[in-house]
């Protein structure tokens, strides 16, 4: 069911936290140790801001471990925020545009996770996306809608708010279909600036989500890892499942909570789908 | 803007008509005389009805001419009736569910042409398919979306009608958005034992599309020539374009008609969406 | 490392054995229980001997599970004869070319192994190949260079004795060069009439290999199995890995044993590298 | 039989070369007007030089006019010296390890053209080819096994003086083979700094190969075009084709010549293979 990673902070070369990690998000496409599923073999993407206008995507639908493009991509871009993702499909097709990212405008977005009943409930959710955004679904995934629904309640401007509106008329519609648990969703959502990570689910029991401690903190605790040690200012790597065994590092986000990582103090608060 | 060809007859090996004609569909991938396009290289579907229940379909993204499975795949399997298309996308992803031919039940369906301004009435055409067929719509082609608008209106009863009232749809629904040349379509729909061709556009110059004469005809006009004199019966082609320059051999199909090939005489009658 | 499957028997949809047994080898791509990797997800092939001229044959570089062409093949196509590999690369590139089963004429080799030392041996290996066989090898894999070997030193007129200097040469070149354990090989050969199935290591621990009982043993053992009770005369399948937990149904090939499944009794002998 | 462009210069947008020209090489793939072959659909590479360590390879086996991903990296890689690659190949398989440009360390190589017979010399070719190389030959074309020949024979020292030899020796096969017009070879080699472009054929009429004049000229010819006025310094572009009709600002490279593109004054002189 898909694991994903965030990072914000110093420019980095993307492969550091892709491939270099003992348990990197490659890593977590083969053994996910965490997820519903050990094995995330259904396509790949990387969102990132760095050369060029707005943010770059490269979507693959090899597995993550045996691409060698990606491969490539990750040792020879450098980026201050991006979002990769390893997929596992829950049914829909394995093609480019169901991989995340999804990309609109400046804004990217991922989602580990379901949204149940979605096939009985699809004709009626892509009806509730802006006539004008319509056209932008160029996939057969749960996530992408659920991307367009968020926007047609304004992603753009409060993505908090945004995203409890599409959540809460997504389950809305199953209730109506007595379609139980909705909705499974670990997100992540930036502009390029600022990096949103929410943890939901309407049975209360969602995919695991962390964020990793002040980068101060962290080189305290291992002053004998060189990795960690590199960590600094306001650097932040949101992640599915913690790269590596260490203690002290990985806070695990609450239930129904969003973080967003941003210049200055990072912010916290409840996340109520309406 | 895409080419296909469609058998119906005595049981042939698929490459003898894909690969072994001089301008096979697979030549005609890469040197289209006819099409608007000359280059077809944005994936390729062979729809066959041969072993195993219903229709077999194989959709590839690679260009037929370099597609090494569909060299293997036209070499072993026989078929008495099957449908191929080579794309040239006007926009959309070249991704597998977006590859010709469509397929529903025992029913497949390709389409060379386009509804012009789809992005545009994407949303309103969508919706107007048949809830229940909604979740059966698997990519984002104007030839996925008219397929199953001719799904709504009774196709596995009636195609012609349903083709008729579908078509009418798209161009009443184009006439209200002042888009002109609502649709260019030349269309291959079988059931596996009768075969229809379409040729239609709003503005009466359509795309060109052939059948091949009578076997008896056939062979007294090439006594000379191994391949043509081994037709007989009721054997017909369907094609874009000819595949080869063999007077006699093709008859084209007159604009605003429908062409259905079955077991005893043929029948052609004039198409009149409404 | 790979598992594959052979067929023999009575003309069968292959889909009766790669997808719809419990543990059949499109789910052994995903979870392997007794490969050195449980997931085989760097491409798949299958070859066939069926319709047309020769045995066909289908390469896929995405993972087995997710492959819907694959899934459209197996359950159009009918064969008495056919081996199916899924692929778990031991470094060498995913692409059709790399996978299995390879060909040469009526002939079909698939491999669940590895050489060591490979890349240090390549050339003097790739130069032992006959010069009028060099041409055909299109990949880069260990395996493909084995199977040239074999036909080097005389595959099509007695496998055994071809494959037991193949791999005595590959053994010798390994000592010279210093490296140990040679060579890990579960083989499958065929020409469409017989099936050769090899167990050999140099050191002794091979990978799993299984051949099914006799029909009329499968058929008492369990009566209520409907499936089962379809195996009739000499149907043999092999497999690197039960396709589901009988008793009795499967039998263990011995350590450096080849078997030979054939019209008549089949034949189980030593296999000795020389 | 391929095109392919090279860029050294101020860092570019890579797009900007690729798809923004009017003629630029994207389009040329689908509609080249000087190639042996219109459509050169075969596969793509990109390598550059910019972020990460070394250059960063990019292959597609897509046609590069429909490869989402290739729309993506060229918007967002920058970079000041780039090799572009479109193939049409001359039979090879489709596949990665086929598309150029190759890469050994710093180096990188183009290649359109073909070495007749190769077929039948690629046993000998590769057998001169030095053993702690022949790793590293991955695919299966004539163009990476030339490179490997010029990488025995000295090119990350001398390219000019190892591809003469490298050439030659292939000469010279052919000749033992009986095999006329051994090669026709327009190269392009880059360590990152340097730029070097061969033109040569053993018939003495190869491909076409053109090089932009000095920037100043260029600006002075077209004052008005606001892509050309931005041209300076030492900027210069290597190409099949001209990127758009544009009187003085191509100059053909000559028949058996090398021109070397470097900080300072570029040099051009004639190529003899021995």
């Amino acid at each position: 069911m898909c694991r994903w990673l965030g990072w914000s902070g110093q420019p980095v070369i993307v492969e550091e936290l892709l491939f270099k990690p003992k348990h990197g998000l490659v890593d977590q496409s083969l053994h996910s140790r965490m997820g519903v599923e050990t094995t995330n073999g259904d396509g790949f993407g990387l969102g990132w801001y760095g050369q060029g206008d707005g943010p770059g995507v490269y979507h693959g639908v090899a597995p993550a471990w045996g691409d060698a493009n990606l491969r490539e991509l990750a040792s020879h871009i450098e980026s201050h925020m991006f979002l990769a993702h390893v997929r596992a499909t829950t049914g829909t097709a394995i093609q480019q545009t169901n991989c995340h990212p999804f990309r609109h405008g400046r804004w990217l977005f991922v989602h580990n996770g379901v949204i149940n009943g979605f096939e009985e409930m699809r004709r009626e959710l892509m009806l509730a996306v802006a006539p004008e955004l319509f056209a932008g679904i160029k996939g057969s995934t749960d996530s992408e809608v659920l991307f367009h629904l968020g926007l047609t309640f304004g992603l753009e401007e409060d993505p908090v708010a945004a995203l409890e509106r599409a959540i809460g008329l997504v389950e809305a519609t199953a209730e109506k279909h007595g379609i139980e648990n909705a909705i499974q969703a670990s997100l992540g959502v930036t502009d390029g600036e600022r990096l949103w990570a929410f943890r939901y689910s309407t049975e209360g029991k969602s995919r695991s989500l962390f964020v990793s401690a002040e980068a101060e903190t962290v080189r305290e605790l291992y002053p004998d890892n060189a990795r960690l040690q590199r960590i600094r200012g306001e650097d932040r790597i949101v992640v599915s499942e913690p790269l590596a065994d260490l203690p002290g590092v990985w806070h695990e986000i609450p239930e129904s909570t969003v973080l967003l990582v941003q210049p200055g103090p990072d912010q916290q608060r409840p996340f109520q789908p309406r």
